[in-house]
């Protein structure tokens, strides 16, 4: 079994080799738009639990001293990671974005709602989520 | 669009509905064997970056004040919500969880080495994890 040992290494699953990256790892990594603008960052990923497909990173946008927060499902294909940002690149202009789907801290996503996720995947040009059928 | 409104939530990117789950809300879920003993609880999730599939849920076992922590990487397909439990249930004996693959807090897995994620696969039976190829 191929090892690295690293002394005092307190984040052992925050990892990255090859294809597999930790989900601790997706959270907090900032989220830009081809512009260079940063829109945001990954609050958290949704897992379908049966075929552990992840069907949308959440990006959380905004909001100043905890407030106003938005937060927008972004389907994971559209995830483009940039070394040279530093981050995911998406295709969502500023204006775009306004019109994305989005909730707010006080809402939550009913995900078994099709329409809904469907309106996601058609707005970001996705085949839809289908995970669950 | 189906939205249930809930004042004074903070932690709306935590949830669970239909088919999909927040790793937020993985994370921290405790393990149990058949025999009804905590194992563990998953620590993280590895995602493969280009597909979006988890691969391995990390589950953290063992340990005392931060010291002696293992982790063992779980195949995403094994994982078997219990609700009367309040956990996932695997097919994991105590005396069989002495030998699965696992690692400190000092080691960090490779996860490009196929002899390792195959050694996992082939310990938990499921059919090896070729998300890369």
């Amino acid at each position: 079994m191929a090892m690295s040992s690293t002394t005092g290494t307190t984040d052992v699953a925050a990892d990255e080799t090859g294809s597999l990256i930790a989900a601790s790892k997706v959270e907090g990594t900032t989220v830009y738009n081809r512009q260079g603008d940063n829109l945001g960052h990954v609050y958290d990923v949704m897992i379908d639990k049966r075929s552990g497909q992840v069907a949308y990173a959440i990006m959380s946008f905004g909001g100043f001293l905890g407030m106003g927060e938005r937060y927008h499902p972004l389907p994971w294909k559209i995830l483009d990671y940039d070394t040279s940002m530093g981050g995911y690149v998406v295709d969502l202009d500023k204006d775009r974005l306004e019109g994305a789907p989005a909730y707010s801290s006080s809402e939550r996503p009913d995900w078994r709602d099709r329409d809904y996720t469907h309106r996601i995947d058609n707005f970001y040009g996705v085949t839809p989520y289908t995970g669950w059928i």
